[in-house]
């Protein structure tokens, strides 16, 4: 593939960068004496310098020769010199912040690239939202590299989105330069059944001759991960069992090992590499979702690597899953992910290396980072109008979240979540009903659910009942509800939650829990009612403080925020609520909340 | 890089593909209970079953379920299944065979891949020998994979050549659908020395996305090897010192470890990889150059296999270095080079892994080879008039072959050639003169020499004298005569030689020793001078005529027809003699075969 991602293409600078090797021209850049994390042979090497031009390398070893006038010399003796990290699979929306506030939080931790799948604010906004996001980006020098959302809608016939992508789509974002490949493939049912619209999305992809990313989310190793991979997919993040990462190394497919904020599934997995005497080319490590504090308190591939060595695997050969076998797995090692001759001078500096603790990080040679502080500038991106208002939703009023019913009690279908676990369970509860309407019952933990349409104001709303927050009383609600992303609103009373559907419509999208008439916590999500222009540190404190509410109402699960969103995720077993209704995804089914015997 | 190299794209079969593997259609062919030479985790599976269709392989596990009405179903219990062999970097002109039979030769050896670099026939007929050879080759299943010739004429301004090459020749073919990069980058010279010119034909496979070869023959793994590398020169074969291939591996080139029917490097350069605990994905193995006997006798890619055991690399190592590192070299790793779902179904069976004895292959899932025979059929090419009288020269006469001479003596220049080596030494020598004519000395092991430009009828020639052939009698001549292959004619006398020379001419082209009158023997080449359509079984018993012919005259050089062909070679120490005269290399000036003192 030809990239996109330097500074400069080689061509244009190949004479420049023989001239400073042979000692004609002198290096923009030399670092000295480092000991070189070398991912192309898996070894340190003591005593190397690199030498740096048109934010290229153009020699690795002795660079005392390309040390001229103008030449930035760095000392590195005593410490550890290795390619700058990439992340292979990740959502920039999960973070809740800007590409830009996601690029200055990461470049500090050592991150030069990401492969991002904007699914979220594609969902939204479609390919409008994506080329947003791709501008902000383009401002930073954090190479953001898109991978084309594969699955919009996830559900198709389901749920009702801002936006649909189909194989023309596909095409089309191929011949874009930030293009690498396409998003995370989660139709694997489709793929699997050898549906034609699925595998023309897939196709697209490998008639431009860019990478499929996977996501297969099943413990299977047999018959369907094969297929799926036989048709094309070359990487998956999702495995949850050794045995799962192994088999798709072994049928050359990139397993990621996924240490996300979410979901720390590298405990595990990791054990494919450190239990088996194994090649690991076919490994990476990514985090496909960072929310604010796990990159304002543990960082990015940093802490990946440091967890990743906690848990057994060689410094070295980590450091090879989030730098070469990353760029392998694109097909874009002849640019990225090594510090060799002619590569991108992508470069961390760590003190050491077990704790993997990045003190400088320079991309296409310019320093960006320093002792944890990104230290790049650049001019503020201004989201536009269809991006900071995307809710498109009329106030609501009190009959909205009314359930009428005859008589006294009512027989109805509850959705139960787990705490830390993506699949909920169906269950029956006996709810009261007054005035002819249907109550919730904090009792029975049992709360009204609402989602309402909020992309082309259709009116389509979805109730449904819900299990397993622990609120006594208050509402919560969100826009951040996969991957539709419409207004989810659950609570114990109807004034609660129409406060807070209304005080998120006002504010263009969010998350919000209220209680008896009173906000008690709120993160504003202004674009695409996913994101926020905040700054990482705001955007701590305000999750912090709804987190905070949530738990003094009573709720009892971690991270409920993202239990919540993804009650809307109607490819999850058992049972979910959509703008549509309550859909049974074990047969694809829409089933009533209400239970007539 | 888009695939043009298997037998129908992905994109084409996917949903087939996908069938086979979920058990709703029956695969073509499964291969049952193999031990699977893993080469994407490095290790050998036992019990496992490949099942195949539409030429990939739709699933690699347990396939019983995949086995339907006419599937091929071959059993191979105790057996091992590694992926095919593919070699980075060969001429087939050195085999002497076309692209047809060179073909039948190597694929009943286990090879289903070759990256050619076909600078010689470009040498003498441009890019239609180029074309010529593709179009033989592409009706077989061998697939030839171009790397466009980069540096026709080797040496500019030393020689005259039927061709030349420039950045929009390189540009243009970069279209072709045959092509994967550049050929061997000769001119690293040209390189290191930012050339324009040289820059600007790595550069135009640069910007095609594709992948330049390298040729980087010097011991030197500072300024200049960075300097090559940081060009945008990806592996190189050249490399005869442990140190040099390791060093290069840890600049990311990849090492393409050599071992020839003349050059066996392997031996030596594969300490890189015994005596360092390293990563080994840079290293490959490739032949380079293979004579009709080593062929016949010794074998292919199985044969360097078998060496590189020998010499301490663990078997499934050293078939990842003709697998799937070859693949990530060309960046084609997507569809060659593993035994995974998706991939074109290229695959060996062995009967033991350390003597890398094959007994079947399979190319896109056809059984092209079985016990040692290539079985595959394919319809003969006729290579055209252009290529098969590409000698352009009228028959010589005595006087071509005198050197006028005032006096009874002369002091010489000679140029001595070293048996098994590449470079040259410069001697003097006193001559005699006779009837004004410098004489040939037996005695004194000196022989005249002639090269003779044979492409445009300029009548261009060049003389010189030889040492170290240790001809008693009689005269050689020869059409392959690296890289320009004008016609070299040697001898103790000029009746000999002008019947050698014109002999070569009434045919066309070819090899050939005489004595007294008599063709003792002759190996015609009448494609382009170079190559023949005869089988390997009959190219081998006439080579070893000639050489017997050799010793016979008193020639006591190892493979001297080797020797000779390279004498012409104007970039090699220290004296060359071509069509302009004789070249010293160390200084890249003509200078003058008679000494003035």
């Amino acid at each position: 593939m030809l990239n996109e991602f330097c500074k400069k293409p080689l061509w244009e600078v190949s004479r420049t960068l023989a001239d400073v090797a042979m000692g004609r021209k002198p290096a923009e850049l030399v670092i000295k004496g480092a000991t070189l994390v070398n991912v192309c042979t898996k070894e340190l090497l003591k005593n190397v310098d690199v030498a740096v031009a048109e934010g290229r390398i153009a020699m690795v070893g002795d660079c005392a020769h390309c040390v001229g006038d103008g030449t930035t010399v760095v000392e590195a003796k005593g410490k550890y010199l290795a390619p700058a990290f990439m992340d292979g699979h990740i959502h920039i929306e999960s973070s809740m912040l800007t590409a830009s506030e996601y690029a200055k939080a990461v470049l500090a931790h050592g991150t030069c690239a990401v492969f991002i799948d904007p699914h979220e604010i594609c969902n939204v906004l479609g390919f409008d939202g994506v080329r947003y996001m791709l501008e902000d980006a383009a401002r930073t020098p954090l190479k953001t590299i898109l991978t084309t959302p594969s699955c919009v809608p996830a559900v198709p016939g389901f749920e009702d989105t801002g936006a649909s992508v189909g194989p023309e789509d596909v095409a089309e974002t191929m011949k874009w330069k930030e293009c690498a490949g396409l998003g995370e493939m989660m139709n694997f049912p489709g793929i699997l059944s050898s549906d034609e619209r699925t595998h023309a999305i897939v196709g697209e992809t490998l008639k431009a001759g860019k990478i499929v990313t996977g996501h297969y989310s099943v413990p299977e190793t047999g018959s369907g991960l094969n297929a799926y991979i036989a048709s094309g997919v070359r990487c998956c993040h999702e495995s949850t069992r050794e045995e799962d990462a192994l088999a798709k190394m072994r049928l050359g497919m990139y397993a990621m090992f996924r240490e996300g904020s979410a979901w720390h599934d590298l405990k595990e997995v990791g054990k494919a590499v450190t239990n088996h005497d194994i090649d690991s080319r076919f490994a990476c490590l990514v985090s496909d979702d960072a929310h604010p504090h796990t990159l304002k308190e543990q960082g990015h591939l940093d802490h990946i690597v440091r967890r990743a060595v906690e848990y057994g695997i060689d410094p070295v050969e980590a450091i090879q899953m989030v730098t070469i076998n990353v760029a392998q797995c694109f097909e874009l090692e002849h640019d990225l992910g090594s510090i060799a001759p002619s590569k991108c001078a992508n470069m961390v500096l760590l003190d050491d290396l077990n704790s993997c603790h990045v003190t400088s990080v320079w991309i296409d040679g310019d320093l960006v980072a320093k002792d944890g502080e990104t230290i790049a500038k650049w001019e503020a991106y201004t989201y536009p109008e269809k991006a900071t208002h995307s809710l498109h939703l009329s106030p609501l009023e009190l009959k909205d979240f009314e359930i009428p019913h005859a008589g006294d009690s009512v027989k109805a279908r509850v959705i139960e979540a787990i705490g830390g676990k993506t699949s909920t369970i169906e269950r029956f509860a006996t709810l009261p009903v007054k005035d002819g309407k249907v109550q919730a019952d904090a009792g029975q933990d049992v709360l009204k659910a609402f989602v309402f349409e909020r992309h082309h104001e259709t009116g389509k709303r979805g109730y449904g009942f819900l299990k397993g927050f622990g609120i006594k009383e208050g509402a919560l609600a969100q826009t951040v509800s996969h991957d539709a992303h419409n207004l989810l609103v659950v609570g114990t009373n109807d004034e609660d939650m129409l406060l807070a559907a209304n005080e998120l419509i006002r504010v263009g999208g969010g998350m919000i829990a209220v209680k008896n008439g009173k906000i008690l916590g709120e993160v504003p999500l202004p674009i695409a009612g996913l994101m926020s222009e905040k700054s990482l540190d705001e955007m701590v404190a305000l999750v912090s403080n709804l987190e905070t509410a949530w738990k003094d109402m009573g709720c009892t699960l971690p991270s409920p925020f993202m239990t919540m969103s993804i009650i809307p995720l109607a490819c999850l077993p058992e049972l979910r609520l959509t703008n549509r209704g309550v859909v049974d995804c074990r047969t694809f089914r829409f089933v009533s909340p209400i239970v007539e015997d």
